[in-house]
């Protein structure tokens, strides 16, 4: 297999503050010469562990490459031992268009592990990342939010895994991200995910849903930014006490907690985020969009809990996730 | 000049309730004898006031579209007396793409009256309302939110006219709208907007700000509800009383309350959507978007107030609107 | 007003035959200095009357354009006296494209009279016509098909005219071209129409229906080649005998011929072009695309007739125009 | 390998009529917890063969979709013994959008087998035809047309396979199919077919091409209609006659039945579908499109027989399949 | 008439430098409340003449900007009498895009004067220029060249105007810029222009060509940036002499110094940029794209004088100007 | 493996002059049964060697197509023994559209080598190359250029090889196709190159950069025709000498040759191509498009030598070569 066409330039075992990028050649009509230039920071200091820090795996996502940005402007090795790689757009294509894919080849990062050296734009990072970041950090934090089409209470997560250690340690690490909610999942579909070749490497992984709809609050970015260095004190990389408030833990058992839109319309939610719900409650209704006098059809909660997660734009497709019920243990 | 080529399939002038058609041909290369087929509803009983009730002006706004498909759905005959004349989705063509302005000629309905019959297809649809559905009409009621890429705390609002006797009446309807938040506003650019037709032939208008981002929530759905019927019973077309909450009078009275960037990048909200803010607090950062270690911008706020409105999406370009304060009077 | 921009290559007033272009200067993004090159044929021999001749006024109907080049080609100055003017493709941009309207402007060339020489390329083309073109002839053939949307069964038709002997002799020129079908018909809304600016300067006019779907066949291009070279026998530019077969008289006498479609879906047709239809008769249905077991919407005829003209498209949107029945007269 | 992400909401093995979908996960930029949902009807009646029924593999093509629906509709679990499997909307994305292939991924379903469970949408469709409902059935019915850019004289077709007794099945069930044109060929490209798929697994596979042109007409959706039953009566799943006509039968033997342009122009028909031709007979014109007095060039067939298939728009590109001409046996 | 909505944020009448924009509210899907942002600078001290300078009036001539970005950020009011206004960037949407017009609107800056308040983004654009900028200006400069289709030998040029006294102002001007090459020229059609809205408020102008293909070179961008110095020398804004060196003087006294393409394909130039042709020399020939061995079609010069200006892509359309031989006086 | 689809209408192996195509099927929505059609000529006389001469591998560079269409018609084949294959537009699909990479599959042919058969229609013609025309060849000659978005000096050159007696052999052919400048290159990143895939055959191989922009001149076609001829007479070929010229011998050691942009915006050139340069000489600044008044950033030389090549396009982006400095052996 032909090598990782990516280079950075800038050192990954030097001590200070440096920032560059990762440049992956790309020759396309309007430059053929052209290249991906993936901003990423690496702030280092004597010996310690190594955290490895994500934002924009989906493109249209934002507390996390916002609290990362900060990161990277605020962090002085002087406050460390090891070192933090900071990447706040991870899909840097997707995040600069705004949207979850890339809008060279489409590619849904978080479905492209392990990636190909020789394959699209995006397989190219996805690889780079497998063989080369993932292997040097000894704890991963990847961010997300619901982007454009989604909306999450704001909960950080670890998986079941086979590992009960591992396992272990990474909900350890979740509780000191201390999100206003926290689950633990069974990831029944993880083919090609950046979770999955994380932990198959053996690295602590601790990943978020903080908000969504393409946008972030001062509040969601609020939880970020303490979520980060708390996970990196927790790591032992940054001194300092880990700061706790309350959390709620939430479930998904099982595919009764989705809800899936059987036709299209116009969306009236009748449960908001985070209220309670009972089995059979109405959840959302859809409206025609192209006649007046005609009923709503009704979607009703398979499950009684919270509501988790919604379809977020106004208008909805046959398919889409409509809601998601979660339970609260 | 010729006449309005729209034409209906219901009547507008018999008891009852009647679903159907505003029918205009439109012409084009995947249907050589197409129409753009707007959803109405009328329902009538004997004599009385007739309420025009409008959403979707913007195609990308859902409070309205949803609370006129439910009143267009259960509204009878015999609650009413007099004449409610339902358009769901204004600007059709926009509400089927779920965007602000039509796909069809860019058009911006708010800013296409008076119209031509011999226009565009956004200009023929604003021109048959100005010469034929507001003659009908005594009371208008139009929804708005800030759509995709705007998010406002939610208002009821009417303009500062020259003829005191109807600004009077425009307010005592908003009034009885009663959202969390009114606002009296002076328009200083008002061409071709469909508030000004309105108010221009005599009528009382009011008009909303309810939410944003391109979704509506069960919260901001209530507030729509409530209004129209309040609006409805004001008018006394429909019987009963109308019930109020208190709410927040807001005020704009000049430039300093917007803030635009100057530049493009990723978004820091500092202060969310309702908070306080005084003059020269950092209201939002803009962050580089292709480096990282570069400072943000940050945007402060020329007055006191509240965070009345912002811009939603995660980025920004030059020239956006980043952010609103209104004084709580 | 300004002076349109078309410059022609070739002489109106030679004897011979001139092959060339309509040039329109045309600056756009590809190409600063461009041009839009619009094929024209001018065949004179000595005295005689002037024939206007067009296909391609909508840019995916086939039957004038073959006709029009096989005269064009084949036409000797000999066999006439007089002049014909050939302009195969009237709205060149949209037939290179195959499509009705204009790739460059959406302009639909039969709604884009009387034009204008400052405005888009497809109204200076029309202005052209309708000040410099127009004006030299005294018999104008214009040649229409269905599109890609449309079908029609074939016919050739004059309009109902304020001026009776116009009209004696636009229904005179029709008989001459001797369609399969005919139709005397009332044109409600005509106003931008190329047959409008033609009968407005006083000259005979033929239109013509002669198939549709985006395609011809032997069988209607036999069609439109024997009815121009009829129609120009009649105009006394061509000597001999015009050769008549028999054809059916149609009607349209007002708007129940017409059925349009209130929803989108899959079409099944129930009645074929030309075959005889009651009022009440189911002509088509249309089904859910997206489920099963939904029965169709059924479309049934308001007047009895014939089948005269369908939708052709497998597909339907809401307000597309499903069928034509007409009545024989 | 891993498993197809494809679920069906109904069950293929409960007597009565289930009507649902089957869901496709498919994240993408408007909907990140979206889906493709392919309309499937499975009606069951105690024991006896199983049809599997298809439309729309390619998007554009209309017969197959109206029959099937139709039966969907209709077909009660009291007329069957067994159970019949019907998607009238096989590539269902590219029947939404009227396209031959698939707008998400341009696929062409029947040049995707034997697909992929980690492939693009269309593969992953393939995938599950191949591995779970091809095994189910006993008879395989898969309907096509001509689509926007060819037509057909309407005949259904069996391939010459290896094994002559599943040949002779094949052969029997075209023939109790009873299109108005029947054709025994010999596929010498059927790499990724969906016919290819069938066959190998050794079912009995029957193919139309029942007209064309991104349309069907009341004549053609008869012949799927009595087609369908009648092949239902023949595998022993229906009761009752099979209803016989006449029928044509053809043959292409070789390279030689194809006519392909080198160049680009407009199509000028000279032989019409159904039509006699003789070798060396110009079947069909191309004419400029940017010029007049260019003679065409002219297309003749390199064998006698009748014109079974032509290309369909007005307007034709180098390499384009002009024509094809079958011997008649 | 409405008013221009531009606003500039910076003022025109206050000593020293000044950086800022015209800001043009253009509310759209992507930002309701959106504007176009153009960069302007003010440099000025104390009395004197205003000198107006544009660049970017086409959006992708590029001599212009980057001499007029290097002015706006070297140029000190103390080397200044009076007031120099730079808008690097007139079509700034058009030069954002890298296009010769505006994305928006397809607007050419160039014929859209004098322009609408009240019209497209690139109408408003141009009367703010014609209402406020142009009257502020005793001298206006306009940058171009041409673009990503054409080429040009370097020149300066003034036009022939009714005024004598004003014409020998504007070659007054134009020889100080003292580009390699001197153009005095009728402009037939003049409609839209900007050169005419400047002449016709009998202000000085000059205008230029200073290369093109969409690029500049160090050495087309030295020209730009000695003759704007000169320039603002000549009209006393700047102290200090002017850099003479030799020009030649071009004339292009007919329509036959231009030779347009009548068909399409591949450019093979014969004579290059700035070479002597005679008439009747072969100046290009045009090659076909979809076959080899065919004779090119060669394009003849109509008179004698040097190559002055060419198409500069490889491919040429019908229409498209393919050379413009200049005569030297 | 299945086979290639391609198919060429002419023969290989017959004396005389045979201009055709290779015929690919390619199924797409626009035509059910269509084909990509790439010209193609091949000479033959007797016995001799072979050469595959080829142009338009990136279809935005015209010196080789211009020089192969004139030799594909002038070439007779009493002036050769051996045989001469012309393909002048060997990525025809992106030669159609003028761009570097194909339309149909974005596939850079240059990178797609060895292709596959049952691949995107790029790689269906990489592979019909790989294993059909290349074989046959004892020479090949691939003509490049910079494209729409890089310009060169005009070089020839060959790569450094393993097999020393074969890279002699290159060089041989090279220093006879006498470009103005010459470069033996050791190509670090030579996977998927058709260069790769020639050489690894042991094949002579010659390629070129002949200038750039998307266009040519009459001088840089001009060396392109020499050279062929130079290259065939080489090859023994055709008869005649070779015509030899001075030419520079140029190298780029290493990567630091090469200078990326680390941001976007407007290119002003401070050297121009093949002036010269010393290390730590500013090639290039980039100025904001945004605003006025802000440096621009300088970017330097890190050797000395001449400036080979350039950014074209007057904008960049982060990631795009910016030039490219060769030393002078």
């Amino acid at each position: 297999m032909s090598a990782n066409p990516i280079t950075p330039n800038i050192p990954f075992d030097e001590d200070g503050v440096h920032h560059g990028f990762l440049r992956l050649p790309y020759s396309r009509d309007d430059s053929a010469w052209g290249s991906v230039m993936i901003p990423i920071a690496v702030v280092q200091n004597g010996e310690g562990p190594t955290a490895l820090l994500t934002g924009g795996n989906h493109g249209d996502e934002y507390e996390g490459p916002v609290a990362l940005q900060d990161l990277a402007l605020t962090l002085s090795p002087g406050e460390i031992s090891g070192r933090v790689i900071i990447v706040p757009a991870f899909n840097y294509p997707a995040f600069c268009a705004g949207s979850r894919t890339s809008p060279i080849d489409k590619g849904n990062m978080n479905r492209s592990f392990p990636g190909r050296p020789d394959g699209t734009v995006t397989e190219k990072i996805a690889h780079y990342f497998d063989t080369v970041l993932i292997p040097m950090a000894d704890i991963v934090l990847d961010f997300h939010s619901g982007g454009k089409t989604l909306d999450f209470v704001p909960f950080a997560s670890a998986h079941v895994l086979d590992d009960q250690n591992q396992q272990d340690a990474c909900v350890a690490a979740v509780r000191a991200f201390n999100a206003p909610y926290t689950a633990i999942m069974l990831e029944i579909d993880n083919v090609g995910m950046y979770d999955t070749a994380v932990e198959q490497q053996g690295k602590v992984f601790v990943t978020t849903e903080l908000g969504g709809g393409g946008t972030a609050t001062a509040r969601s970015i609020a939880i970020a930014r303490k979520g980060v260095r708390n996970v990196l004190r927790h790591a032992g990389i940054m001194a300092g006490d880990i700061t706790l408030e309350p959390t709620v833990s939430l479930d998904m058992p099982d595919g009764d907690c989705f809800v899936f839109s059987e036709g299209e319309g116009m969306i009236e939610p009748v449960i908001d985020l985070g209220e309670k719900v009972s089995k059979g409650d109405v959840v959302a209704r859809v409206w025609a969009t192209g006649k007046t006098g005609v009923a709503p059809v009704e979607y009703r909660a398979k499950r009684s809990g919270i509501l988790m997660a919604r379809h977020f734009p106004g208008l909805i497709k046959s398919g889409d996730c409509l809601s998601v019920v979660a339970t609260v243990v």
